[in-house]
C-alpha cells in the first residue's frame, strides 16, 4: 500500500492504517518525510494532548483507562500513547498493564498504541511529534499520551503536551521523594491516585504546602482518585478542561504549540545533519578520532572540530 | 584564577578547584574547551566508572555513601557524581540526602559534586564526561555516578559506566514494575537494598528468574544490602571488582570506553552545529518556519530543509 492510501485511511478512522502509519513512524521509516507531508498537507493539528506521568505503581495504565472512559463518555474520538522506555527485551511485560485497556479494544472511537522511548536520538522528541500527526489525522481530539518514570522523560512528556499531568499516590517512597522527582515544574495538574489507601492524605497535604510556595499564574489543582474503580473521573476531566481554559485565555497553547513546532523542525534538522555526518565519515573515520582521544593525542574538541571540518 | 592554574590545583587533589571546574562544566562555561584540552593534555583517562541507579526512594545516596566508605577502606580515592534531575526550583530538597554524605566532607579522599541533568542538550551525555575527566585529573580512581529514575537517564548512565548497578528495594511496587523499567539490559550489578525488610527475598528470587532468562556472557549477581547499615559493602565491592575483571578479559572495558568517546566527540560536534543554527538563523527564522508549520502551510521536514539551506 502506499503512503498516501495509507494516509487516506488513517483520516477514515480506519484502525489498522493507524497503527502501521504509527508503526512506520516510530521505527524511522524511509517513508516518513512523505507520510508527514501528507498528513501536513492543508490541515492544521488540531488535537488536545494530555500527558500522564509518575512513578511506576502510581497506576498510570488505570488512570489512563479511566480518562478514556471519562472522555468516550463525553463524544470524544480518544488516542492514547504509551511511551515506554522498555527495550525490545522487556516490551513484554507490558501487556500486564495493556490488558486494562482491552475494555476499549473494540471501540472504534478509540486508538491505543505503545511506542518505545529508546534508540532513538533524542528520544521522544523525536518520533512522538509524528505519532501525534498521525492520531490527529485520524479524527482523535484527545490524545492521552501516558510515560513512565522521573527525570528526562517528564521534560520531554511536558514539551509535547498541553497540559500535564502528574500522578502519584501513597506509599510511594517518603514526602522528600516528591521534592527531588522535580515534577512541581511540570505539573499542571496533580492526581493523587489509591486515595483510598493510608497515607494519601499526607500526599494531598504536602503537595498543597509545596504549590502553595510556587508563585505561578497557574497554580496545580489536585485532584484525588482511586482509578481502579472510576472515582474521581469526572473531577479529573473538570481540571483538564480548566487548565485548557487557562491556557486558551491567556494565550499559553499557542505559545506551547509554537515552541513544540520550533523543537521538531530542530529535532528533524539535527537529525538530517547527523546521518549527513554518517555518511561523509563512515564509522571508520569517527572510530579513529575515539581512539585518539583515548590515547590523550587529541582532545575531544578537536576531534569534533575535525568531524566537522568535512562538513564545510 | 586562569584555566591553566585551575587545572594544575584539581591535579594536585584541591577540592575547590575540583568544585569549580565541576560547576564550569555544568554551567557550559565558555572556557569548556580550553579546560578540556588541558584535563586531556598528554594524560589518558584512567579511572573507574560506576553508575547507580534505581527508583526514589531505593536507598541510592545510602548505598553511595556506603560505597565511598568500602573503597576508602581499600585505600581508593573516591568520586561521588550525584546526578539529579531536580531542577533549581526543586534542587534544595537535595540536601536531605546529601546529608548522609557529610560523613566523607572532611575526608581529602573523597570529592562529592551533584550536577543537575535538565536544561542541557542530551542531558547527561553532554557535561558529565567532562566532569568525569576532571574528577580523573584530581586522582580519583574510582567514581560513582548516582542518577535517579527509569528511562533515558537509566540508559545514559549505562552509556557512562564501565559497570553499572541497579538498585531496588521491597515494598517499591509489584514484580512487573522491574520488568517495566526496562533495567534488565543496563544491569551488570543488581542490588537489593533494605534486604532487611518484608519482600526482599521475593524481589531477589523474581531478579534470579529474570536474569535466568536472558542469554548473555555475563549474567548480573544479585547482592542483598542493607546499606544504612552498611550490611553487603564487601559482596557488593567483590561483585564490582568481578565485573571489571570480566569486562577487562572480555575486552569489553575497551569497547565501551571507546563507544563513550565516540558519544562524547559527536554530542560536541552536534551542540556546534546548534549554536551555529542559531548563530545563522537567529531565533525569528525558526519562528517564523514553526508559524508556517502550525498553518499547515508547509510541514517540519521542509521547514528542517530550509533551516539547513542556509547551512551549506
Amino acid at each position: 500500500m502506499d503512503v498516501s492510501d495509507l494516509v487516506a485511511r488513517a483520516r477514515d478512522g480506519q484502525p489498522r492504517a493507524v497503527a502501521r502509519l504509527i508503526s512506520m513512524v516510530e521505527n524511522g521509516s524511509p517513508l516518513l518525510r512523505e507520510i508527514t507531508a501528507r498528513l501536513c498537507a492543508g490541515r492544521p493539528y488540531r488535537a488536545r494532548v494530555i500527558g500522564l506521568t509518575g512513578s511506576p505503581g502510581v497506576g498510570k495504565s488505570t488512570s489512563t483507562g479511566m480518562l478514556v472512559r471519562a472522555f468516550r463518555e463525553r463524544g470524544r474520538k480518544v488516542g492514547v500513547l504509551a511511551v515506554d522506555p522498555s527495550s525490545p527485551f522487556t516490551g513484554g511485560a507490558l501487556l500486564g498493564d495493556r490488558v486494562r485497556m482491552q475494555d476499549h479494544a473494540t471501540d472504534p472511537g478509540v486508538f491505543i498504541r505503545s511506542m518505545a522511548s529508546r534508540g532513538h536520538l533524542g528520544g521522544l522528541s523525536w518520533a512522538a511529534p509524528q505519532a501525534l500527526r498521525v492520531l490527529d489525522a485520524a479524527g482523535c481530539e484527545v490524545i492521552l499520551v501516558e510515560t513512565v518514570g522521573v527525570g528526562q522523560a517528564e521534560v520531554e512528556i511536558a514539551s509535547l503536551a498541553d497540559t500535564t499531568v502528574v500522578l502519584l499516590a501513597p506509599g510511594m517512597g517518603d514526602g522528600v521523594q516528591v521534592a527531588k522527582a522535580g515534577i512541581l515544574e511540570i505539573a499542571d495538574v496533580f492526581v493523587v491516585n489509591k486515595a483510598d489507601r493510608d497515607g494519601a492524605q499526607a500526599v494531598i497535604r504536602e503537595l498543597r504546602t509545596m504549590t502553595a510556595l510556587v508563585e505561578r499564574v497557574w497554580r496545580p489543582p489536585i485532584v484525588p482518585t482511586v482509578a481502579y474503580r472510576g472515582e474521581g473521573a469526572a473531577e479529573v476531566v473538570g481540571a483538564l478542561d480548566e487548565h485548557l481554559a487557562h491556557l486558551e485565555r491567556s494565550g499559553e497553547l499557542g505559545r506551547r504549540r509554537h515552541a513544540r513546532a520550533r523543537d521538531e523542525i530542530e529535532a528533524i534538522a539535527l537529525t538530517a545533519l547527523r546521518s549527513r555526518f554518517a555518511h561523509l565519515h563512515g564509522d571508520q573515520r569517527l572510530d579513529a578520532l575515539a581512539t585518539r582521544v583515548l590515547d590523550a593525542d587529541l582532545d575531544p574538541y578537536r576531534a569534533a572540530d575535525e568531524l566537522l571540518a568535512a562538513l564545510g
